[in-house]
């Protein structure tokens, strides 16, 4: 397509990717398929593997979905209604807590916090811990200040006495005043605290990670180059190697505060040491997205799940983009079983029209508080609500045709898949995920023989070559996870047809060819004889 | 309305907002009311001057935008697409550029970042502005390196010399050594920079402000309670006095640094004392929305423009609440002669209907490098762009009459505002704002002979005692701001009718008479009446 007069949003970003021929402009959508408008006016068909990078899970413009959508528009249905009852989020909330109990086993309730993205329910799910935290943290600061009155009041009485040992052991110097080493006992006491709560809140996270990218919840997301200019603005997170248990434990040992809380026994004024609340929360995907689908083992979840709680420190499940159905449940965590003391949801959940997410939170967790400190003039209008509750029903109905649908249809796309690798082992790496959410990863091209091959290894664009290739000579639409660029995502909907797999089983087997023989000509053909 | 057999979403608010009346369920909406479900099975109409905290300037469900919709929906309109060229993004950004020549009367282009709320579009800014402040430091410490190698080959070289005045303010002392000399003088350099530029940066912005709620975007806006439990989670702003010019250089004085630069002149290592990047961005509204509807004053924007300019710090100007028409002009900060390098639009650019917002970030401080670092799943979308440039077109068309309907409805809803202060000076406080972005703020009730208002105003709900007697009473749906709670905001439709203004102020002139009064019975008889 000829560029606008003047490109004002993402110029630069076009720029780029039309040099590999990643720039048509989509014009119709429907069920598994954009449609590209072609240079001589006429509409290719295209086999979305993208899909919304994974809002399309009922596939595009669903029709029950927009039948529905047009419905409640026309009905004149409330959109804006802030402050006051809105009973739909409610309703998508027990739906939601009733695919959990099923799905976890579990008798936990969930509150529902509504935002309107990913990110946004990622922040909502920071803010929460935050508050959860600091209001521990008060409770144990009244629990330490009561004791020390406690004990003063004791060591004024007579009827308590500071022990020389536990002088000692905070090194302090017995003056031989009982009231005087109290309160010498006490500085120290009070200053060690202000040191273990004065710090940030402790985030833990995987490497590979994605987690949004508003100015917190980049600082979750690994991807340095994502991350890192943007470090000075919030917390920053730790990073664990994924997939390793063994790792967890000595994080935590490493992160771990205490407070000392002086409390009277037996006469004496001993000096007991609580874990400070130092912990935000561990923030995991089950299988990780833009990282390149990169599923959790389950006995590395198992440990996550322990030690966080051993260590009280909330477990953010995000399935933002692995829940909602995509991985043959509706919890693609249920599958590993995690779960999760938060848990984000959007993406797919408001059916690939609306833009709705939510963060549900386990009652143990749950602070009401929170519900008079956030808000969004955007959360649960009207519109995306009874959309979400749409998609619900459809999801549910039939005794969850759409998860079964899920899981047939990601098994027959993993078995082409594993069949292209099993081909070219040289040329494919690796093949991962579950449902349709899956990822075909490929070796890296730096030693090619190909010039153009080897050089967009080098730049970080090989993922994206090939994804042009199949674009253009195979009306194929994959695009490469976009912290993972070796590895190419694929995310189609249900409405994905035998057909679609066949014609991606061929562009992957050209495409591995061509690699194999460093087959330029047929690789980059494309971009000399576009016609979309 | 009866609770939910569970409440799973925002419970405690809801007993919070029952307690008053406000939590009717709203069952349709159209032009400027809401039909409230009434016990009876019926519906009562409900005359909306909250009309989604500003998202509906067009009216609930505007017939023009749900058609639209609906036909955007049918057509099978590609709605994600993501990673693709996406002409409508485009599209909106040049109408906005068209209307920002117009009303700024500037040559400046402005590129469009696109996100999906409000405070997405905040968090943007910060991300966009740390970005650049990042690279100006990048830049800056580039420029020191090499004028570091420059003079130390110049004294190798015995061209240049340190000389003894230089060491001496800098608090080195001679050694006598040249090259020993020099290199005192560049570790003292090394660690002052180090010092200045490490910190994080600093965000200015204004008592009484409102920028959004999630992680970052929350430490911009002022109110503690909403704040404060999160400041552990983000860089904290400095909040400076709202219309209080001469508090605005002594602010930037005071955050200032420098980095030292060592320059070679006529044979001597000069130290260059050159402004270090340390300024973030300095937000502002240019009528504040939740802080009560307080206007900046003229003089007081171009203060903050000016000394942001001479400082080098950027003007980000939120007008999520104040813009997009609602004042009578497309950018309220127009009508104050405030130009930002940064702007934010949301709630009603996407009609009312669909969840959109846009940064508009000036030429100037553009970097293209944002956007490969910068996205959202949901932005850009097919559906809410096309719907903005509808709300746009509807905007702009016939000469602007949407802009001329809000100036000629908002002077007939303030002539009517001023008039009940007239008459009741020892009610109402103070009347504020422009076109149908109006504030209406009640003296403090803490003296009333009625206990129940002297107690709604030491809980801090009584203007939410009054929105419950003007709902209930009067069928007119008013909220206090949320962090000016003793004011009324008044941000209705350009639907709203004169009948409506007409049952607004009986409303108001009944709750002052009977708040004059310490009427009781009247103001809070609807608490045991309610029909709806």
């Amino acid at each position: 397509m000829a560029p606008e007069a003047q490109e004002l949003v993402d110029g630069t970003l076009h720029q780029n990717i039309s040099g590999i021929g990643l720039d048509p402009t989509y014009v119709r959508a429907e069920g598994n398929s954009l449609w590209a408008a072609a240079h001589d006016g006429s509409e290719t068909e295209i086999a979305d593997f993208v899909c919304g990078y994974g809002s399309l899970l009922l596939g595009h413009n669903n029709p029950e979905i927009v039948a529905y959508a047009t419905e409640v528009l026309n009905a004149r249905t409330p959109i804006h209604s802030q402050f006051s009852r809105r009973p739909e989020a409610n309703k998508v909330t027990e739906v939601l807590n009733r695919i959990a109990r099923r799905e976890f086993g579990t008798p936990d309730t969930y509150f529902g916090v509504f935002a309107n993205t990913g990110a946004e329910a990622v922040e909502a799910a920071v803010k929460h811990a935050e508050l959860d935290r600091g209001m521990r943290v008060l409770a144990l600061v009244a629990q330490v200040t009561e004791h020390t009155e406690q004990a003063r009041a004791a060591v004024a009485s007579g009827a308590a006495t500071v022990d020389a040992a536990t002088l000692t052991r905070l090194g302090i110097t017995s003056r031989g005043d009982g009231a005087g080493d109290l309160e010498a006992l006490l500085a120290e006491v009070e200053a060690h605290n202000g040191r273990a709560l004065s710090k940030a809140p402790v985030f833990f996270t995987l490497e590979g990670g994605f987690h949004g990218k508003l100015a917190a919840s980049i600082q979750l997301t690994h991807n340095p180059s994502f991350r890192t200019p943007f470090t000075s603005l919030a917390t920053n997170a730790r990073f664990l190697p994924v997939n390793s248990a063994a790792a967890v434990r000595p994080a935590f040992e490493a992160a771990r505060a205490t407070v000392l809380d002086p409390v009277v026994t037996d006469g004496t004024v001993e000096i007991a040491e609580v874990a400070a609340p130092v912990f935000g929360a561990f923030f995991v995907e089950p299988i990780q997205g833009e990282g390149g689908i990169v599923p959790l083992a389950p006995e590395f979840a198992k440990e996550i799940a322990a030690v966080s709680a051993e260590f009280d420190c909330p477990v953010a499940v995000d399935e933002i983009q692995s829940g909602s159905g995509r991985t043959g449940a509706f919890f693609a965590a249920s599958q590993l079983g995690l779960q999760g003391d938060y848990i984000t949801l959007a993406k797919s959940i408001a059916g690939g029209v609306a833009k709705l997410s939510v963060l549900l939170v386990r009652e143990s967790r749950y602070r009401p508080e929170f519900e008079l400190l956030h808000s969004s003039t955007f959360a649960k209008d009207g519109f995306s609500t009874l959309i979400a509750q749409k998609t619900l029903e459809i999801m549910e109905r039939d005794g969850g045709e759409v998860y079964r649908r899920a899981t047939e249809r990601g098994a027959r796309l993993l078995d082409v898949l594993e069949s292209v690798r099993a081909d070219f082992p040289d040329v494919v790496k690796d093949v991962r995920g579950r449902g349709l959410l899956l990822g075909l990863e490929l070796h890296d091209q730096s030693g090619s023989a190909s010039p153009n091959v080897a050089g967009a290894q080098a730049g970080g664009v090989f993922g994206y070559l090939v994804s042009g290739f199949l674009l253009h000579r195979h009306a194929v639409r994959v695009l490469p996870t976009s912290s993972a660029p070796n590895t190419l995502r694929l995310q189609p909907s249900v409405d994905l047809t035998d057909a679609q797999i066949e014609r991606l089983d061929a562009g992957l087997r050209e495409a591995c060819a061509a690699l194999r023989t460093a087959d330029e000509a047929t690789l980059l053909g494309f971009l000399g004889a576009r016609t979309f």
